[in-house]
């Protein structure tokens, strides 16, 4: 593929999240597949009984995933409060996805990849990629929520740690972490229904300096789609 | 040993973290041995090149950890930012302890037990003892930090995921999580080197009804030192 195809969108220091929301409240049309540009985030407002299908559309992106209760952005999606709740470290189909007040919010419908997602690596950020000797502005997942948020008129109070959609990032059995290309292919989905009305969150993570998105290293768009 | 020798403290809705500071400004004098009560929290200022140990007195207390910059709360230590750093899952002598702006705030300096300390359950609170049947308040980590804090004048603005120490919560090759007693002996101890000014928070987790604090579920009390 080239890289057109894959649109890769552009490392510029230019990152167009926070004026280009999908609608000006995140009210999108129900049905239609959205894009989330290479490198950008996007939000969303998912009333509560409604679906929404990531779409790993050329099988190598990382997602970065944020929920939060939209009646009440203090409570959100945390990965802390959701390895308690099922006493298991990655949700699967069939599980609920849990608040940091202990409460599934989201209900894990459906998953055609092989259900590895990472739960415990924060957001890249601005420090994350100064670490990686980067001297000028990175795009990174963490300004893209607060882009993405703030371009339906939110405010991010807090960065939760996110479900990394597809990242590959196993712990060994000697504690190691390792930093993977994920085993997801092109078109491989993941669905989730919401148990209340939510303002989500999704990052097409622009990590091009560890092959979490692809051994090319080469950050492409993800979509995602509602259906009421 | 006897409840009494034990000091298990006393779960009657009563916890008195909030009015009980180590002294009113969180400065306690250094090389004194302070107890954090059974089920109780406690903070305390430490500055830049001064270290904390951390005392399992009975052997079989989990004691949640956490540190703030003094200067700025909103840099935290953060287990997703920490395990991202490092590549690891648990952090061990020799390891920086690592902010949310990527970057050590402390120095794992001793560890005499055997390491397993958990990074990836959130802190016990109102909502997890509500899960687990209880109808009346039942003390909690969460709130203990919170308590800690506010006796020495400060405000938790967010409640970061701790650092579990000694809880021995191991994530199985099938990514299940088991609920086991620590593995720590009585009078184990870990220090750590303050690498800037911090405020640090430890609560002697009050969980009596998940075989975290020993099979014998009573929590105890914890100790502290502080060393120029």
């Amino acid at each position: 593929m080239t890289a057109d195809v894959l649109d890769q969108g552009e490392a510029d220091g230019h990152n167009p999240t926070r004026d280009e929301p999908i609608s000006p409240d995140g009210r999108p049309p129900s049905g239609d597949l959205i894009r989330i540009p290479a490198r950008q985030g996007r939000a969303v407002r998912l009333l509560a009984d409604e679906t929404i299908t990531i779409v790993n559309t050329h099988g190598t992106q990382v997602c970065d995933f944020w929920a939060f209760n939209a009646a009440d952005p203090r409570e959100y999606l945390s990965m802390e409060h959701m390895r308690a709740y099922l006493s298991r470290f990655t949700p699967q189909a069939g599980d609920g996805l849990i608040s940091n007040r202990r409460r599934p919010i989201l209900h894990f419908v459906e998953d055609s990849s092989p259900g590895v997602h990472d739960t415990c690596i924060a957001a890249c950020d601005h420090h994350r990629y100064l670490g990686l000797g980067c001297r000028d502005y990175h795009d990174n997942c963490t300004d893209n929520l607060r882009m993405a948020l703030l371009a339906i008129g939110l405010r991010a109070r807090e960065i939760p740690s996110p479900l990394n959609l597809w990242m590959n990032t196993p712990v060994r059995g000697d504690g190691r972490i390792e930093w993977l290309p994920p085993v997801s292919k092109p078109g491989d989905r993941v669905t989730f229904r919401a148990l209340t009305d939510l303002v989500i969150a999704m990052s097409a993570c622009p990590q091009d300096l560890v092959p979490i998105n692809g051994l090319a290293m080469r950050p492409t768009e993800a979509h995602f789609e509602l259906l009421g």
